[in-house]
């Protein structure tokens, strides 16, 4: 067992950042049903999950395939897969389950013959949405909008939402050199030979680590691994310095003060460069904390820095929220830590929010139709559910909850990382969305495969980051069985 | 009323491609409560559509939304409205519902436990399945999976289909090239950087007119409409012609037979182009009809010729049957009137098959995983419709009613088109896949529009065609139905 830390870490173990309130819950949020622990019963992958890979195999390349889920059995923050294995998942499909999995409410919604008929009959939402559609979208705009952005739009997965961001900055960038929306002819006609100045040479700016998708254009941005990218075609397009920050924060931050200025020097270079190369840059995209990258963070003075030069130089600021949005990092929004001076231009989600899409400033609003439409234009389905979630997160506090067992989650794993020096390091997060750095990747490759095998379900990130993207109902006992599994393979990691 | 043709024009009017067998069905396929026609009780749009249009426009730009539907009470062919004004739908959704509106086996799906805790417990597709995934996955291939085309992926919506497809034929050319999937350290690290070798300069061919999706990637391949372009950078990828034939087919053999000649002279010579300018072509990518281009047609000779030049250039043929696949056409892909020697490297679809996706071949294949890889992979909600579309699609015989209704649709529509010339003219079709062409842009939106107002939704397409778009049982009773509508509207058209 892990014997839990309760003092001497407390105060030098928070993040520097504003944590916002986390006075106690009353009680953790309970799910019925709910097993006491994992219980592996097979080696892991179990033969059932290697038959059904065997199968798959055939159809398409599989090799990302971990294991064959029986979603019928897997209850809150525990998966069953087909050899009957049990996982406290705290990687949640991607961060992608706020609820976990079978939640009874969820469960309910498409008995409502109404919600039913709104999935069946999917509509082209930008040409003949239902009639409840306005109020459904304001439903959620009043709900979730991020401070100052009333616009939204949506769409089906966080590619797709950068993609339109993108078309928005661009458009936006190219309104105020032309000064409106009267387009010449030379325009019309050059665009659909994808010839300036219907095409103009514009430019995305994003990070180094960054991650935005995988689609050709957010490709472009998407400087996480060379797997991704390789042997596809891209925009000359350029990438600045994403902080790479010393942890705990609290013991280095003028070293990291350094670095923001280093970072943000390399984009002021960029904006310069390119500019004189003819390719202007109309916007840059960012994530709150980079996820695939490494669960990378960066101060709040470098957000509203970043802000200032986008604004200097008429860029478009996107802030990327498909991983940190939906209220993992304690707040519904991970921006909203940042105490900016004004909203971002653009704020992207996806995953937790089950559908993609976009909220946006009046700038950035579009004048003219279809041009960021597409046919269905975002899916009533997963709208009905989300706002079920939504309701959901606010009745039973829900980022209370994050905010609570992500402080608890981080001293302990603090103290852990003290004990395991140097196998684990930089114990780093917001709310649970915590990460720690492994030695070099074989290392932290095998801390995932051992925690599978005693029944934790873990995410790896760039190039040797273990992450946690639990429920928003993962709470305290939950957090105590991870840490006690990360205790029993960190003793085997060092005595092997 | 419209009297109907039924001599002269039948021997004569068929289209000259290959129609499969039309022996007659015992029955229409009937569908329970359906209305007998449209009935319109306000002006359209209607005051509620209005009211409700002023609401969504403060949110997003809103100026593609027609009218504001009640999916509770709209049925079979016809949709109801929130004015309660009921129209015949020939257009269903941009060409997004095969079995219409509240189809009673569809809104049973998900009363099954099993299939509704799928739909609500979303996986990470490629790396946590569902146990019954590769069953289902298996299930559709064996049901429609092209001739020849055994693997199969899963996305979210067409565009992404298509910016997956072009990653397949990227990764392909590449491979021929290097010999193997053994990356260089330059390429890899080239890659992240936006440059050769890693992210080569390979180029995606395709026609003037064509329609393959609105992200960047695939908006470098549509040329349909400039406002879906303008603004947008855009990768130099060479546009090919496409025929524009001259109808009906028969009259004009020759003349469209050497239209086939100078278009695929065009591909023949960007080959060649694209490839001295140092930008190769990987792929081409074709509708088998285009759509959003204006209906145009081409003969199976043109395929058939476009494929050979494609294979003499090691490039992937790409079959766009995002809008043509799941049925409209008579038979389920519409390539298959092609008799190509051998089956398209990559047919994509999405739309009618209610999620993305696409079958490839062999050569196709990807060698290692997270290469075309995302967060959900598509959606186990929509393939559980998909299944049970397919399933009703096969027994209740409704490729045949397509071919059945269009025909006899096509023969009335030729014979209008002689008495309204040159109001009209062009008529054209597979299955009901069918459009025509007005005489000026102006009058074809005028035929729109007054058709709506009469109870019958159609599309338009670019420049001055209209386009029907019905589901697969729309039958003699709603061919009539839009005839009658048609005549009233082209009289009056006529006499102004």
């Amino acid at each position: 067992m892990w014997s839990k830390c309760s003092r001497g870490c407390s105060t030098s173990s928070r993040l520097i950042f504003q944590i916002g309130n986390s006075a106690s819950l009353a009680t953790s949020p309970e799910i019925a049903g709910e097993p006491t622990g994992p219980c592996i019963k097979t080696s892991v992958p179990g033969p059932k999950t290697k038959q059904l890979l065997c199968e798959l195999s055939k159809l398409q390349q599989a090799g990302s395939t971990e294991i064959f889920i029986n979603y019928d059995k897997s209850i809150g923050n525990y998966l069953v897969d087909a050899d009957e294995n049990t996982y406290l998942d705290t990687y949640t499909q991607i961060a992608t389950m706020p609820l976990g999995y079978n939640h009874p409410e969820l469960l309910q919604v498409f008995r409502n013959e109404h919600d039913l008929k709104c999935l069946v009959n999917r509509p082209a939402l930008g040409v003949y949405p239902g009639e409840d559609w306005p109020q459904r979208m304001n439903h959620i705009a009043d709900a979730i909008a991020p401070y100052g952005l009333r616009h939204l739009n949506t769409m089906m997965c966080g590619a797709c939402s950068n993609e339109n961001a993108f078309k928005h900055a661009f458009m936006a960038y190219r309104r105020k050199v032309r000064g409106d929306d009267n387009f010449t002819e030379e325009e019309k006609q050059s665009c659909v030979l994808n010839k300036p100045p219907g095409s103009p040479n514009l430019a995305i700016m994003s990070f180094l680590h960054g991650f935005h998708g995988r689609t050709i254009g957010t490709l472009s941005t998407t400087r996480s691994k060379y797997i991704q990218k390789i042997d596809i075609p891209a925009f000359d397009w350029p990438m600045a310095n994403f902080p790479q920050y010393l942890y705990p924060l609290e013991e280095h931050e003028e070293c990291n003060r350094v670095e923001d200025y280093r970072c943000l020097a390399s984009v002021e270079e960029l904006f310069e460069k390119w500019c004189k190369k003819g390719i202007p840059v109309a916007g840059v995209i960012v994530e709150p904390i980079q996820s695939e990258g490494g669960d990378n963070h960066a101060s709040p003075t470098f957000f509203r820095k970043l802000q200032a030069i986008c604004k200097r130089n008429n860029a478009a600021l996107i802030m990327d929220e498909v991983q940190t949005g939906g209220g993992p990092t304690g707040k519904f929004w991970c921006h909203e830590y940042f105490d900016m001076e004004s909203p971002p231009d653009i704020v992207t989600f996806s995953k937790k929010l089950q559908l993609g899409g976009y909220f946006f400033s009046d700038d950035m609003m579009v004048n003219q139709p279809f041009r960021t439409f597409n046919t269905w234009m975002g899916d009533p389905g997963k709208v009905i559910l989300l706002e079920k979630i939504i309701d959901i997160i606010v009745r039973d506090q829900l980022l209370q909850n994050v905010r609570l067992t992500g402080d608890y989650l981080l001293k302990q794993l603090q103290c852990m990382e003290k004990e395991f020096s140097p196998i684990i390091h930089s114990t780093r997060g917001r709310g649970t969305f915590i990460a720690i750095t492994a030695e070099t990747p074989e290392k932290r490759d095998e801390m995932i495969k051992r925690l599978k095998s005693k029944g934790v379900i873990c995410g790896g990130a760039h190039p040797q980051t273990l992450r946690l993207r639990p429920t928003l109902l993962f709470s305290k006992n939950h957090a105590d069985i991870f840490l006690d599994k990360l205790n029993e393979v960190l003793k085997d990691i060092k005595k092997a």
